[in-house]
């Protein structure tokens, strides 16, 4: 591909570019910054301090200054720290989650599924909402592990949170309660004292950070225990060399993120209304996503093209949108199937995911485009 | 810190200064190749295509083309990957390592010896010598997982690898054999499949390469069971968005070193020999690392003045060395405590470890100020 040309990237929930100013961050880390954290000499204590700035940063924007955080190398990994973490902690019985989780949090609990534990899934109707009457039904007393991500990352659905804490608190005050953040963070506000959440996964790469880096926030009440054993960084809770580099780039994205998150939400916000309403002119499209969804993630289908066709089709126009999660492959969208959609919209779904990058011009062009499809691939 | 001082860093088995190629390949991926690898438009195929010629790259010049390559957060990552998931293949029973290894190696042994694995350990002499009566004594028929470093953090030691190769092929050829290559990877070459190696675990940032990514490399009938659990990425053995920047960096870093292996080794054999022969004629300094030692590490006690009180004065002097190893913070180093060194060379010890990015004027600079440390600091 010419990198010179125009791209229209419209897969901002799978990654997205990172910030200039990200770039110049690492590369200034990388050339006189490039101490090992554990060292004792000023070059190790340099990279120690930015590694402690950055976490006091995101513990600040999060709410809970005295928390603990740990950085760890993205969202699979602050998932999976975060429930073996915890069933680390106590051997957990009885976990509730969704059905429509990231699949490093359903293939965690799976795995502890095997194990013995007992599981329960919250699964939303076809038209993204779960009844405060399920969530009573399904928390219980005896319930000890809540998973819950924040905001799908197909569809953009943002899960009763809120409700979620306030009926733990009245049921099992003890549970551990676990948010994946992963697609909200830096994008909606979040308050994870107010919220009663005790562990928190983030990720870089979906504000304009770098790749490879994450982490999982732990309110201090939480005694976590590691998932990775070595030497003492990080008060061993996740061992290894910090990537100091990482650490520069996250900091950048995160102030980027926390000091622009009104602004940028309003800004995402017009575009996803404006796709919205040009969708609905265009015969054959139905948008998925309910109302009430991220104004970051649009899934919508365009019946009678398969997923694959149109996003092929697209790639080849330098039109980058996704067909489903990108970390599942290509295989048919559980979220989808879960929520219970007809065969034909659960075929022929794309996700469309936006960022501060795009314009309502990128939306001209992807109608211009999926007309195109319609008119030349529906048989 | 006034950043354009002069830097003498002399911690390179801490970590190492990134190539200037390194950080510009890290900034284009960024700029243009941040596509998640996972996704099926063009730019997550071109970012999937790093990714492989990369893996393919590193393969080549370990000698197994047809072997596995998965990326990890780096070296405390691939170590646990290594052992954890040999352990989930089939659970281990008898566990053959030695008393110098790595945190992330000896802590992850330690843990299975608290679920009830036997472990027998390889304790060097005070020559840092293995005889190979003791290799035929500790491997056994029923010994079923090595794990053996290469080369030693804290003092260079080269461990008899292909000895040990040759004793377990003859006594227990099913054993599981893994190497901690972390300090040797891309300095002292490796040809796995002559060693017989079944896992070998690398880091990046030790050879000039980005903070957060290493990997394991896994022959091909080994079949590796995952630490943790998520989305389709790496076989599922190694799930989570693979970020391709620190990849691409990290390509770079393998191919400077692979192309250069053998005149980067003669010349730090040359500093490493001028260090010795210049303190060699200093009175009270001891060099603890064994003439067979790796050149890129030595070791030495400057006796009378503690390892941190020495560490400080020479940083104040921004002169970088280390302590012990990095990773285990300022605790007593269990490397030159089981190799019996007297507690006088253990307290006064440091590491000294050098790079292409050193010279003899940086030996000179150390010796001088070693010297007024002698003249000041010892009482």
């Amino acid at each position: 591909m010419n990198i010179l040309e125009t791209k229209i990237f419209l897969d901002n929930a799978s990654t997205t570019k990172p910030l200039g100013s990200v770039i110049e961050s690492m590369g200034e880390a990388m050339r006189e910054f490039y101490g090992n954290a554990s060292s004792f000499h000023k070059l190790g204590i340099i990279s120690e301090k930015i590694i402690r700035e950055t976490k006091n940063y995101i513990l600040e924007f999060l709410g809970d200054i005295d928390g603990n955080f740990y950085f760890t190398s993205g969202g699979t990994e602050s998932n999976n720290l975060a429930i073996f973490g915890a069933n680390n902690i106590k051997n957990l019985k009885i976990i509730l989650s969704s059905a429509i989780e990231h699949a490093s949090v359903y293939n965690s609990i799976k795995y502890l599924e095997n194990s013995g534990v007992k599981t329960k899934y919250l699964i939303p109707d076809s038209n993204f909402e779960i009844s405060e009457q399920e969530l009573e039904n399904l928390i219980s007393s005896n319930t000890d592990f809540i998973s819950i991500m924040h905001v799908n990352n197909e569809t953009g659905m943002i899960l009763p949170i809120e409700k979620i804490s306030e009926i733990k608190n009245k049921k099992c005050p003890n549970a551990i309660f676990h948010v994946d953040a992963v697609q909200s963070f830096g994008k909606i506000f979040i308050d994870v004292k107010k919220l009663g959440i005790d562990l928190l996964s983030i990720s870089a790469h979906k504000i304009h950070g770098p790749k490879g880096i994450g982490g999982l926030y732990a309110s201090k009440k939480i005694n976590l225990h590691p998932i990775l054993f070595g030497g003492k960084q990080q008060n061993k809770i996740r061992p290894g060399t910090e990537p100091v580099e990482l650490i520069s780039g996250f900091k950048t994205a995160v102030k980027y993120a926390s000091l622009n998150i009104q602004k940028n939400y309003e800004y995402i916000k017009k575009i996803n209304n404006y796709a919205r309403e040009k969708f609905s002119k265009i015969n054959g499209i139905i948008i998925n996503s309910p109302d009430s969804a991220s104004p970051y993630i649009l899934n919508i289908s365009v019946l009678g093209i398969k997923s694959e066709i149109l996003l092929n089709f697209l790639s080849e126009n330098n039109i980058f949108v996704s067909s489903s999660s990108a970390c599942t492959g290509n295989s048919k969208s559980h979220v989808l199937t879960a929520v219970n959609l007809p065969e034909n919209r659960i075929e022929s779904a794309i996700r469309i995911s936006f960022s501060i990058f795009n314009s309502v011009q990128d939306i001209n062009k992807l109608c211009e485009f999926i007309k195109k499809a319609q008119d030349n691939l529906i048989i």
